[in-house]
């Protein structure tokens, strides 16, 4: 018995041995891959272990799995390191594996040198990688169009949260662009999408909800808080309206208390009131973070854009005094806009600086107010004020000019501020023709018609007209000289045509149609030059430039698919279709056929 | 002490079924790679480890390196299979490898999903893998270029040895082209193609070293093998031709020996001979392969093109009984193309079928020969045999007509037999512009200026002009409709324009120039319409139909990248070059900017 055990006790402390070394060489392997000479070691290290197994049957031994990964036992261990030698550089190798025929590339190698993406992802306990080939997402838009209707997917767009937006102007409603420049100036394209995605929302949603505070009316009186005895708050008649409203009056200075009500909104961040002051005098909102800290936000009767001092964050109503104003401001993006001229995204995110709710609502000077509201959205204050803006601002050309340089190509192709473009010029047809059709107001569609006048004057005159081969008309984004044929921009400007074609009557309707017609027969001849076979191109710049093609990132080649996806719905041509369909297939790593 | 054993040998024991555990594991881990479930097995598995530990000093366990395969030994096990996850495929992931955070993929998937190349290498010792972004590589064209010289890089070129050659025909010594029709036609583009590697490769190598059997000279006459007693050979004058030349006299029957020269020739295996039969006769050479198999070759005076029956391959020297004929074959070829009609590529290499060496010559029936040679090449003969063809076969519109119906997208682009091709029609005055500067014989001359007029004429009347969005001029080398504008093909016929206006006078030279300035300021415009940002495409087929990009595979791209650099030396303008070295950098995985 005893020597049995003893045979049995060397037996295991020889295993032991080998289990040791053969632990210790697959140690060597897991971590940071070893360099060329390391793996030398390796062999000379499994010599050793072979040398070991000498004693041994190594029969049994496999069977008891030891000293082998693979599935078949008699093979030996294979898997080690193994460099990859990437296009002949020797220099830089890759440091892959090698299990048996099987070569293992790191994952952080293919990301870079393919331009795909990818992530860890442990959901519902699969822990698996998450290989993706692009970065965007197609939102593909609805089988019907129509010019009342929703545009493209833009109720996905949220405009006024983007960083490159300043603000949203107190004095006239409107998103101000950072884009190009960081003093902010007015982006009609900015303006109209921002236009478009409200109305796309109101159709979706309809009317919000809406909490009135006060409206004058004796039965719905708000409970205002009075703390300086020679301030008041009182109800009164506008005759000039012929409506009941509120007079208050009190010192218009913001070191003092002014009128007051309190709230406790977490959800209806949309404060409206309409506003009539004769004396200087402002509307404050104070709001709280989540992370409890307060700030106050002042509207106030001056052409100031926006600013923060300490904690109290300044909008201009611009000098209205004496005249009813209509006043909707989103308390929430007012917050985060303030907040952003100081603190970075990083930084509002770890502070919790972002809106919590809305604690008292504060109203100075003297004069009227009348329907003083919380609501949970405001889409068509958004809708409209983008479209009165436009009404307002279009010059004699029917142009609404950007009024920064746009370098396209520093050196090559710039446009000197003061340009237009028929992306805008086509956006806001489309938002100027929504507004037509819901407010029957035919300033809108005055104004749309009069935004064509542009698509008929050539780029080197000062219009957005480019001609490709000189035979293809094209409405140009950025109307270069040499003409650059932006894709999108083009596409977005033959929606405005198509939209007001659909409601012009007379010349106008002529006019649209033709310029629409036109820019379609060179979108069909055209569309293809922007197809790689893997991917699509922003524009044709590198034909006349003879640079590098300007590849699409793959948000704007989404953009592009969307856009096909709308038109097939206006158009038959099967080709808008079939093509965005490929291209779709391009976002998952398709590739056309090559000969 | 016993008491201690014991302890120790408990110890051993319980390391023992730890190692067991730990080493079984990796053993699952290593081989094909397991499902979700298994995942879930091992981490059961590692617990049941855990357990295990429990009974032990962690620390020293650790320190022995045991289960664990990071550097790190403190961390736990973390390599092992992981699903990837491939554009939200969740059906079919592929099986890659975690190791702490380094994820790994298998190179197979890599290859497949992205059209790379790559393989294992174990030069001088150095195991790792060859990663390779393409299937192809940059022959560099010089940095001179003359119509007389080199042709881009053509030295490069085999035209015979390919698969799709069937033979070079007996009768015109040009290749007979297999491309779209078994049969075999000829095919110009070949034919020029063959002319010109000859050309290029005369440039380069001179004349071969000349070893010769047979002219006719006292001095040299061979040692004929006379078997038939009414067999002769005498040496005599041709009147006619005022030269000393040898008369033969046999029986004409291939069952006859025949009159005979024995060699054991490896290298100089181009047999060449002046002959003039008066009866019916052939020309006979015995070649060895590499597995010492005996095969005959024999020129008859018929029409056969090629032909094989158990050893004897049969190629056709055209009906010419009663004129002298000069004979040149590359015997390694005819025996490749003769018993390539009955085994594949395969089969051949496999039985070691290929030429080894010549063993005899041998003359039959009566008449006379003289300068019979053999040499190590002959590419003067090539050369000059496929501008002959030329001439001889131009029609009177210039041309000359592929007789074989070219599908390049079936149904939709289709070329009925009888089609003219710019790039023949270039290639062909290439290489009868090299002829001529080279013999100076007018007939070259005339026969590349007629080969113009094809330029002026519109596919749609049979020409090969083509418009580019009505305006650009492309020459086109399928002249479908609509047109399908292949690039290298374009290319490669406004190299023919060049060669010939560099060469011709008067009207020719104004002719050739205005074409060649033409379609050099259409492919100016229009080069980087082929440029994809990571590759380029081979037509533009895809903008006349509306269907997918058709890229150029690797070799068309490379095919490209040299015809630039070639015209980078004969025009200055920096776009060739520049477009050049991008096109270069595609061939190493890199790609154009995106926005």
């Amino acid at each position: 018995m005893r020597v049995k055990r003893v045979l049995k006790l060397l037996a295991g402390i020889t295993i032991c041995s080998i289990f040791l070394s053969v632990c210790l060489w697959s140690q060597c392997n897991h971590g940071n891959l070893p360099s060329r000479q390391d793996q030398n070691f390796y062999r000379d290290d499994l010599a050793a272990d072979r040398r070991i197994q000498g004693n041994f049957d190594t029969e049994q031994f496999h069977q008891r799995g030891i000293h082998t990964n693979s599935l078949n036992p008699e093979q030996e261990v294979k898997y080690h390191a193994i460099d990859c030698i990437i296009n002949g550089e020797y220099n830089r190798p890759v440091k892959c594996r090698r299990d048996n025929g099987d070569i293992y590339v790191p994952f952080d190698f293919i990301k870079n040198y393919f331009e795909v993406y990818g992530k860890l992802e442990t959901g519902d306990g699969y822990e698996h990688l998450a290989f993706s080939h692009v970065n965007s997402m197609v939102h593909p838009p609805r089988n019907t169009y129509s010019p009342s209707g929703i545009f493209m997917s833009f109720e996905f767009y949220h405009v006024e949260e983007r960083d490159r937006v300043k603000c949203i102007s107190g004095m006239e409603g409107v998103p101000i662009s950072t884009q190009w420049t960081s003093e902010g100036h007015h982006y009609p394209i900015q303006i109209a999408q921002y236009g478009l995605s409200h109305h796309s929302k109101h159709v979706l949603q309809g009317a919000p909800e809406v909490l009135v505070l006060e409206d004058g009316e004796e039965d719905r009186v708000a409970d205002w808080i009075i703390v300086d005895k020679r301030s008041q708050v009182t109800l009164t008649d506008d005759t000039t309206l012929g409506i009941r409203v509120v007079e208050f009056a009190s010192s218009d200075s913001l070191k003092t208390p002014g009128l007051s009500i309190s709230a406790d909104e977490k959800t209806n961040h949309f404060v409206s009131v309409d506003l009539k002051f004769i004396s200087n005098g402002s509307l404050s909102v104070m709001v709280e973070t989540q992370s409890q800290q307060v700030f106050h936000i002042h509207y106030v009767l001056s052409s100031t854009l926006i600013l923060i001092e300490g904690r109290d964050i300044y909008y201009g109503l611009g000098p209205r005094r004496g005249q009813w104003i209509h006043v909707t401001r989103d308390i929430s993006i007012d917050l985060q806009k303030g907040l952003a001229l100081r603190y970075n995204k990083g930084k509002r995110a770890k502070l919790k600086y972002n809106f919590s709710k809305i604690t008292i609502i504060t109203i100075r000077g003297h004069g009227w107010l009348d329907n003083l509201t919380l609501a949970s959205s405001a889409h068509l204050d958004g809708f409209y004020s983008a479209a009165d803006w436009l009404v307002t601002h279009q010059n004699d050309r029917g142009g609404w000019p950007v009024m920064v340089r746009r370098k396209l190509v520093p050196g090559l192709l710039e446009l000197p501020p003061g340009w237009y473009s028929a992306m805008a010029q086509g956006q806001a047809m489309s938002l100027l023709v929504r507004a037509y059709l819901s407010s029957e107001k035919k300033k809108y569609l005055r104004a749309a018609m009069e935004a064509m006048k542009l698509f008929e004057i050539s780029s080197e005159q000062g219009g957005v007209l480019a001609k490709f081969a000189n035979t293809y008309e094209w409405y140009e984004e950025y109307p270069t000289t040499p003409s650059s044929f932006v894709l999108n921009g083009f596409i977005y400007s033959l929606l405005g045509l198509y939209d007001l074609k659909e409601v012009a009557s007379g010349d106008a309707a002529l006019m649209a149609e033709r310029l629409y017609n036109v820019g379609l027969t060179s979108l069909k001849f055209m569309l293809l030059l922007f197809d790689t076979g893997s991917g699509t191109l922003y524009d044709l710049r590198h034909v006349a430039l003879g640079v590098e093609p300007n590849r699409a990132r793959w948000d704007y080649h989404t953009t592009h698919i969307n856009q096909l996806l709308q038109l097939s719905v206006i158009d038959k041509d099967p080709l808008f279709k079939t093509t965005a369909n490929r291209w779709m297939g391009y976002m998952k790593g398709k590739r056309s056929h090559h000969n």
